[in-house]
């Protein structure tokens, strides 16, 4: 492409928005990007293509942001950065006027498919068989691809998305949001293990008792139906925010601190799951929903048990646990360590448990037990160490923010390979194959969820912690 | 003795102090006494006997509380219950006379013996040659004498006053004050190790780099000259309170949470103390104080380095340091993890330090590597979890207090035992043998001490935490 490409290098970046008019877009992409135009030096290099069906102009379209970004002169400045490009991308003689309208500029490119995952395939096609997976040889441009998930809806559709992109793309090229990356708490996971030795050290069979990530929501589908009703717990946020989250947890050393070195440790994790039990869970009334089949079994709620079937993990019982209409919206994750045989003190005798607070408190906790200060009397009670990142840090960058920024600079550490994906939907696959035609536990809105999650725990005499 | 006691069987104790009217018994003990009065059920159960060569009435003696004892009528109360006793108790007639006085009463009796430690051998012997080291053979009552530090000021002079002890009282009933042990934060030490996996697990040479302990004072010798030039910075805090903490720290689990299990892994880790290295400071000024020789070489600092001969604390620096005129009053225990060996962020490279935090913040303080909140990059920096008894627990109670209820309830924890003592006047005695006759390093006032103390470090390529 482009091989006899005159113009001066160019370090300009062309975002190109799929779906420019879509919710997700209005609400998290532009906002970001708006951040992220104030916070950096690439003011004068980025320019976003804002690709939508319906024709207008980019003064009427900018307009919609006006309820989610604040006015101010760098507002006005921003909107002049974005270009509406009214574009219809399943139809490829439209995406080849967008390609010469990019091969004019010869800038480097991000495209972003902020659109229905059903139609990933065609588009991505389309932007392959016009060439826009490529960009001019005689500048070192570069072509990038944004995706959010799902990724695929079981191993085989996933498998079958990730040939197409990758009959087009290199692997490189591939930016798989998965939006709890972004978390800080989560990214923190990785510093938190592996730049201290102090947990590293007993982060294993011999020393962890339990692992169990929550991820709790209070919501419920908010006229969702037809999107959750052929979704439900398992893909929409076990496959991957929990997986996702688990692997950071519990994978080996990389060798380096290096987007494939970490991703292939976190690949062979995900490949080491084993699925062991489950609680399926719909909380009441969710048949009633509109757009949901009356007779659904689909789960609003699961309560997994994993094992990790390798030396390190042996047969520490992993819980997930995850659903909506639960009676508080949390995201943690818990490592359970062992207790001491020996019960030398009176009072507590509860396990030590390091706790990492993703939402809504961000930070990390460490439970254990101190002595009571009474008089001649050894007894023990709970007390706990914590980190706060309110008190070290201030505000922190949304998680939109972060990965686009990586996705400019071409950092790929917290986003998923196709591998991981893949090998995230063969444990999804089994676990859907067990409790696909189970009919559900129902439990009422704004509860724990099934009381028979208490039972799945208690049958390893373990409880929630 | 009171073989043919024919008194009811009595549970209340004669609390006997002798040097009542000197300063430890009117700023600590008294107002101590005062506290246990009110906060404890044994108002009618104990007498105080104070003891003084000055002939005064009860009432009179009393009066010198008023500004150590706020007024109220509990305070009224609690004077009701101390009664004066004039006693020179050098002289054996006298104690007799004691002795007839409380054989009258067939209480249990414990001695406090608040008095120059120079008559300790007398004042002792006295006590056991009139009987009074023991009790009616009736009743269930006891005896039992309290003993402030210093014991002895060298291993040979320990022994002797150990034997003297030891020919009149039981091991059991001697109670040998270190007021470190009454610290709440130093008694945690016991329960943090032993009732949490977590950190004991890794408590050892292969995970430890190295340990240092800080009993920093920013006061002189406010006027005690005399005592501090016969005495010194070992004598006076390395002999007791830095080796008995060092000895808590490290000691191995005992095989029950009881004084003489406890005492016994103590008086194992003293035993395994080498010596190593020694910076010897003297603060500026410090031979022009009052009746201080002119060309006294004491050491009003030191800082020791130490090792622990044993298989689990093979090769593992240990750095005490005390001094008085320093540019802070701090004490903590630090215990610093080894690094990882390879390096995977940026930024600080830091060692885990766990930190109890002693005076004047109350505490313990992990000290970590956390993700600074950045865009693209992993770099690390400085963070820290924290355990802040004031989060958890009320105001604490003083260290008398508490060291007073266990010797009325007859638990020896917290007291040391005459091998204990005994065997850090060996290491002291060695550590004397290499200083006495050096000259010290002069450093200013209000400093951090020599400059010295950073290279003893620096050889082996450490700092302090």
């Amino acid at each position: 492409m482009n091989k006899d490409c005159k113009k001066e290098t160019q370090s300009t970046i062309d975002f190109i928005i799929f779906g420019a008019t879509g919710d997700l877009a209005h609400k998290k992409l532009f906002p970001s990007l708006f951040n992220l135009y104030k916070d950096f030096k690439f003011k004068e290099k980025i320019k976003i293509l804002a690709l939508g069906r319906s024709p207008q102009s980019s003064e009427e379209f900018v307009k919609r942001f006006d309820d989610t970004i604040a006015q101010s002169t760098q507002r006005d400045d921003f909107y002049k950065i974005i270009e509406y490009f009214p574009c219809d991308f399943t139809n490829i003689d439209e995406l080849k006027k967008l390609k010469d309208k990019l091969d004019a500029a010869c800038a480097s490119r991000i495209f972003y498919l902020a659109i229905p995952p059903l139609i990933y395939p065609d588009v991505i096609s389309n932007l392959e068989s016009v060439g826009l997976n490529k960009t001019c040889d005689t500048h070192s441009t570069f072509s990038r691809v944004i995706l959010e998930k799902p990724f695929g809806e079981d191993l085989e559709s996933s498998k079958k998305l990730n040939k197409i992109i990758l009959s087009g793309f290199q692997e490189n090229q591939i930016y798989r949001i998965d939006h709890y990356l972004g978390k800080e708490p989560v990214q923190n996971i990785f510093s938190f293990r592996f730049a201290n030795n102090t947990f590293e050290n007993i982060w294993d069979c011999k020393y962890v008792d339990n692992i169990q990530i929550r991820i709790l929501e209070d919501m419920g589908i908010e006229g969702r139906g037809e999107f959750y009703d052929s979704t439900g717990a398992l893909v929409d946020v076990f496959q991957n925010h929990a997986l996702q989250m688990l692997s950071i947890l519990t994978m080996d050393k990389p060798k380096e601190f290096e987007e494939n070195y970490i991703r292939e440790e976190k690949n062979t994790l995900l490949k080491s799951l084993v699925f062991k039990d489950c609680i399926k869970g719909q909380y009441e009334g969710y048949t009633s929903e509109d757009k949901v089949s009356p007779d659904s079994k689909r789960e609003t709620y699961v309560a997994v048990k994993l094992e990790i079937a390798n030396e390190r993990w042996d047969k520490v019982p992993i819980f997930i646990e995850t659903g909506k209409y639960l009676n508080e919206r949390r995201t943690e994750i818990s490592v359970v360590m062992k207790k001491n045989k020996d019960k030398l003190f009176k009072g507590n005798s509860n396990n030590n448990v390091l706790k990492f607070l993703i939402y809504p408190d961000l930070g990390i906790e460490l439970k254990l037990l101190g002595k009571v200060p009474t008089f001649s009397n050894y007894e023990v009670t709970d007390i706990d160490m914590k980190y706060k990142y309110s008190n070290f840090f201030g505000e922190l960058k949304s998680e939109y923010e972060k990965l686009l920024i990586d996705c400019i600079q071409g950092e790929q550490i917290n986003f998923t390979r196709s591998d991981e994906i893949e090998n995230a939907w063969v444990l999804v696959d089994s676990i859907q194959k067990e409790i696909k035609d189970k009919t559900p536990i129902i439990y009422p809105k704004s509860s724990k969820g099934p009381k028979e999650t208490i039972a799945l725990l208690k049958k390893d005499t373990l409880y929630w912690v």
